[in-house]
């Protein structure tokens, strides 16, 4: 895999494990290493001990995850009333649930808080007064729409809104039974420019500023995700973000008389990235003419079996093969997915390498695919059932 | 919908027999009319007479499409083993299906050729010896790699060899006990321009030519799927295409010793697309700023929920609501999905419009949606729930 050994990403222990763990489950499945989660909880508390973490559900909602978040004292950050139910269902409470999408049917949140939910993102005037009507005295925090290039996955414009309109909104709050409690934003999903964050929270502070004239003082600011996980291309280690965006809320907030918010954090790639490898067979390997310089490369797993974030190539996972030596002679490929669909194909444009002598019924090891695979894998298409998944023992 | 009339999509009593039928039930879900499939094979029957249909199940393999399909005589088309088992469940003689994805497991091959199937695509040597091993004197059809510009969907390079490849294959097969048994190609999906066939027979009519020469004679041309189904910019009809393919195979074929060849087709897209209705419900209408253009419209389903081709904005489904009128007065917006990814966005380039008095809680009717949409939705991406379908009544 372009002569980065696999230890830039896992231990070789670690890639033992996994190996004789899989050993003759048939492919393809998501192996999840509960451990690693946890590790990086661990890690993403000592970095933002201030912070309070409320997991993205969305980014692998499997009930082990869950258990182990919920053990380590986690709190949640659900998009539908189906994760809800999960997480109720699961023994949560709902005072450790936020609802954090700003799309939201009326029923929706009627039924969110009758089951206690009391914490709720918008970002529109509409959301707001079906919050006010459907969920009275709830605390509401507000998404502003920022910048996401420099990331990955970047946000686009669905959601958050403009500081004009937002600033409104927290001053109606006050005829609507709502408690105007923060602003939150979203960088960009593998966002690999800090400085975003800087950005972000100069936002922040100038509506905090501008409200607390009206007398409003918001107590909160959700810092969204936006945290890196391990790909190939390399980031800064999550305790660099952690310092750097540290060192911002306190230029803005200290020392001037706000006194420092409220934190809250919505990781999610960032905690459970890593902790996944898909095993997926080589179906076939052949050339599309004899003069061809790629082979192509078809493995059991694609776009729609899971790995839909390689849309445009966006996320490039590192992909290793059984017998993984640094150095060995790889050659250049182009790799795609096993379903009648071309769309299927999964780097083309990016050349991964696999080793020259790959054959076909081999094994490629997916790295990083613990976050955003596995739920979005389709029902059925092509007949080929959802994704397998086991917990690394 | 941009001022054209639901009538040109489907006729007034049609849309209120969908509307009558559809109250009530809980969005979003996709409903299908299977009569509209009946009328599709009839036609395409009338218009290609002399060609053997074989349905692309992966289009939409609900059990009464299949059902449908079966009573008229189809023959079917297979991506997987898991669509193999489904159809041979359903009683289907597995001399009426072909497998024709050209990327298979060994062990794959092996399973269908142990229920009977005899009858392969292939684009590759390593695949071509797969055959031989697994499904000996089986009829094997090659697959060209053509162009497929024109197409809303194109098939890119991922399937198919080029000629010289190909030529090869076909001379190896006296030597792997396999049966030489014709060609397919596939011009991309919903492709627009018909000449797209004229080179494709052409490149067929070269190799049939070709090998004949070392003494083998092919006997079959698929012309694999391509024919449109109806969405927002308008297509030549279906019996337009037929006219012309039938022009360009006769003169290809006839008259010069070759001989009319066996002709196989593989629609999908043209017999179930317009058969199908997606409902949903409108979440949430908002604006990012006080001055914005364009409001953002939010539904209830979007790219995971079964909408993902409209990635790129590649296919533009039509979009009508409730109380549809001609000439209403109505507004530019920008169209979402209800998903926490804002990769979910439908359509933002492409302006829909909907009626300016529109509102939440509404419901539009996204039409053409019976094809490469229910199997396609994740499987609880954002704790969403699969589409559910219903057969219309």
């Amino acid at each position: 895999m372009n002569n980065k050994p696999i230890t830039e990403f896992m231990s070789l222990e670690e890639f033992e494990k996994i190996k004789k763990f899989t050993k003759g489950k048939e492919t393809p499945f998501l192996v999840i290493n509960i451990e690693k989660i946890e590790k990086n909880y661990e890690e993403l508390v000592k970095n933002l001990p201030y912070a309070k973490i409320y997991y993205a559900v969305k980014a692998n909602p499997h009930p082990e995850v869950i258990k182990l978040l919920d053990k380590k004292g986690s709190n949640f950050d659900i998009a539908t009333i189906y994760e809800l139910d999960q997480l109720l269902d699961a023994g949560i409470s709902p005072d450790r649930i936020s609802y954090g999408n700003t799309i939201k049917k009326e029923k929706d949140i009627a039924y969110a808080y009758s089951k206690g939910i009391r914490l709720f993102a918008t970002d529109s005037k509409s959301d707001l007064q079906k919050l006010s009507k459907n969920a009275p005295g709830s605390k509401v925090f507000f998404r502003i729409l920022c910048e996401t290039s420099g990331s990955d996955w970047p946000l686009s414009r669905k959601f958050g809104a403009h500081q004009d309109l937002i600033y409104k909104l927290i001053l109606e709050c006050k005829n609507l039974n709502l408690e105007p409690y923060g602003l939150s934003f979203h960088v960009g999903s593998q966002q690999r420019d800090i400085g975003q964050w800087d950005n972000a929270i100069s936002q922040c502070k100038y509506l905090f500023d501008a409200v607390k004239k009206e007398g409003i003082k918001l107590k909160m600011i959700n810092l969204g995700g936006g945290l890196p996980s391990r790909y190939i291309h390399h980031t800064l280690d999550v305790e660099l973000y952690a310092n750097e965006i540290t060192r911002y809320l306190k230029e803005d907030f200290e020392g001037n008389g706000n006194g420092f918010p409220e934190i809250i954090i919505e990781p999610g790639r960032s905690l459970v990235g890593d902790a996944g490898v898909i095993i997926s067979e080589i179906i076939m390997i052949s050339k599309k003419s004899h003069m061809n310089q790629y082979k192509w490369v078809y493995l059991d797993i694609g776009k729609f079996g899971g790995l839909i974030e390689t849309i445009d190539e966006s996320i490039k996972y590192p992909i290793f093969t059984e017998k993984e030596k640094p150095h060995e002679k790889t050659k250049e490929i182009i790799l795609a997915g096993p379903t009648c669909d071309s769309m299927d194909t999964l780097y083309e444009n990016y050349k991964y390498s696999l080793p020259e002598d790959i054959k076909e019924g081999e094994r490629v090891y997916i790295l990083s695919t613990g976050a955003y695979t596995q739920t979005y894998s389709s029902t059925y298409f092509n007949g080929i059932p959802p994704l397998k998944v086991y917990i690394l023992e």
